[in-house]
């Protein structure tokens, strides 16, 4: 089956229409007529080759939502009309102990992802700006349909990369989150932490976007521009999401933590952090969270339907993404671009 | 009170034999006749003036074991004749969130340290190198009788300072610790981690100290500076307790964590970490430890009375301190000096 597709068709190159071969519908496959893919920024990374060499043609898109218009013959979870999505992964052993563990994103084995990644059949995976996407029934989440699908799509890699380490770390009343960062990432934190009822900080590097981030639900903002910040807050967090990819002065923020708080880095910062040992002495912890696994995707998803919590979205037409993408590097947008798919068809 | 005690007269010159003045037993006080004083390698950089200027003279010691010899009128916990210890601390505040959660250590309002610290009344502490103390006994700890004095002595500071880290983030049955460094910290926590039922695997730079380690209760033994251990040991540890306090590839022992699995550093290593963000993206948890709140040292002896733990020692008099901080410069001790306090009268 060959679709309409939008790939980089080398490392840094712009992205341009193509038609890519989807796969035959096996009994345990799910046939995708997508709606939406969001822009990650690691789509960006990917196609211009920071993250090394990868195999091209690419079609980025890991942020998909779509209703299903076919299944295998073994599929029992979805159903032909319902409205699915489908995250960074769409496949992994299944047997080693992070996927018996529910962490298929750390597949011993290899976890396959949903773009420019090794299928187990050999080929190499395509991703969402694409009009419609194969994949194994166990890697396809139910989409709540009071959500609008635009705004649901961007929950599949920014909601449950911001739900797991806080879900993980414990946020919830009575604890004090911050979130650094108010970008596609920092966005969908700080609706998440606010919905499980814990007080939200925003730590951004102006006060550019205190308006939006009281609105989405923080109930301080502060400018990491002004040293105050750092001596005002001093002490003050449970736990820190650090949304920033770019290089931070680390140990300022672990400066930020209460007795045994955590902060978890989901940007992949390009450089070392320079972590100075006696702050950690007091029991601060550092660590990372890497998306979710297929069951905690689903929770948060079922999670934000009942608060009714989407990104709030840019949509866009299939040509538009080359520019999309040069106004995400420039932090210009607010907060998640997404692509109709119907403009591929 | 005067009391004999050996002090430093200055920042790195020779400690000497002297006499200091200790305060009179106060309602709440517990006046301690000194049998053993460890030697902790903090002793040296605090006389050496590693960490800023001290009030000189300074009476290190702060693994202190002896004999209760007079209370005040309020003391229930402790009686005549009683054994005892003291560690890092002799005071705090009582009032403040990390004093009422039990981590005296990490008090507010100040922390009182057994040595060259301000003390409530604006006087400076003096250490464990001494004949006597005097100590609230609030931060006097019971020491089980069926130990070893001289052996238990450490187990007020290298003992607290490994139990710490390993209770807290789950040593036991099923769980993989590996204990970088076999000094006077890292036979502690092997000695311990074997007690709690993990399995112990003893990092060190060469094999030269194998035999020592399997005999202390390591099941493993390897040498850091062979590489293949690196990858031979890759995602192995559930815990790892780095006891080094000099700097090391932080990133190589990170890479031997499971998922979910935390480096914890007991040591203070003089250079910032340079740590790999990557690394923690597989949620591996960097994090610290400095001793342990008063309660938790309680809970420690107790355990150490059960399983009959004391620190290997080798016992000086006092006039061999001098000599006995080059031994331990130079890691020529196995495992830790103990100073017998009769050579102090």
């Amino acid at each position: 089956m060959r679709v309409n597709a939008y790939a980089a068709p080398a490392a840094g190159q712009p992205l341009a229409p193509t038609t890519i071969e989807r796969r035959e519908v096996g009994p345990n496959d799910v046939l995708i007529a997508i709606e939406y893919a969001g822009i990650c920024h690691s789509d960006i990374h990917t196609v211009n080759g920071d993250w090394g060499p990868q195999p091209f043609p690419v079609v980025p898109g890991h942020e998909i939502v779509g209703t299903v218009t076919e299944v295998g013959a073994d599929v029992t979870t979805h159903r032909v009309g319902d409205r699915v999505g489908v995250g960074c992964m769409v496949n992994s052993c299944g047997q080693c102990p992070p996927c018996r563990g529910g962490d298929e994103q750390f597949c011993v084995n290899g976890t396959v992802f949903t773009y420019a990644s090794e299928d187990r059949d050999g080929t190499h995976t395509q991703g969402g700006y694409s009009t419609h996407v194969v994949v194994d029934a166990d890697f396809v989440l139910s989409v709540p349909e009071n959500l609008d699908a635009a705004a649901a799509a961007p929950l599949l890699c920014a909601g449950i990369t911001t739900y797991n380490p806080l879900r993980r770390w414990g946020a919830g009343p009575g604890k004090k989150v911050a979130v650094v960062g108010l970008g596609g990432l920092g966005h969908m934190a700080v609706k998440i932490a606010h919905a499980m009822g814990t007080e939200v900080t925003v730590l951004s590097q102006s006060l550019k976007k205190q308006e939006d981030g009281l609105r989405l639900g923080a109930d301080h903002y502060y400018a990491t521009s002004d040293p105050d910040t750092f001596s005002e807050l001093a002490g003050r967090f449970d736990l820190i999401i650090n949304t920033v990819s770019a290089d931070i002065d680390v140990n300022a923020y672990l400066g930020l933590l209460t007795l045994d708080g955590a902060m978890v880095s989901v940007g992949a910062a390009p450089g070392p952090l320079a972590v100075n040992g006696f702050l950690l002495g007091a029991r601060r912890i550092l660590t990372g969270s890497m998306i979710g696994g297929i069951a905690l995707t689903q929770e948060m998803l079922d999670f934000c339907g009942e608060h009714n919590i989407g990104a709030d979205v840019e949509i866009i037409s299939a040509d538009q993404v080359n520019e999309a993408y040069e106004r995400v590097l420039a932090s210009d947008v607010r907060y998640r671009f997404v692509i109709d798919a119907s403009t591929l068809a």
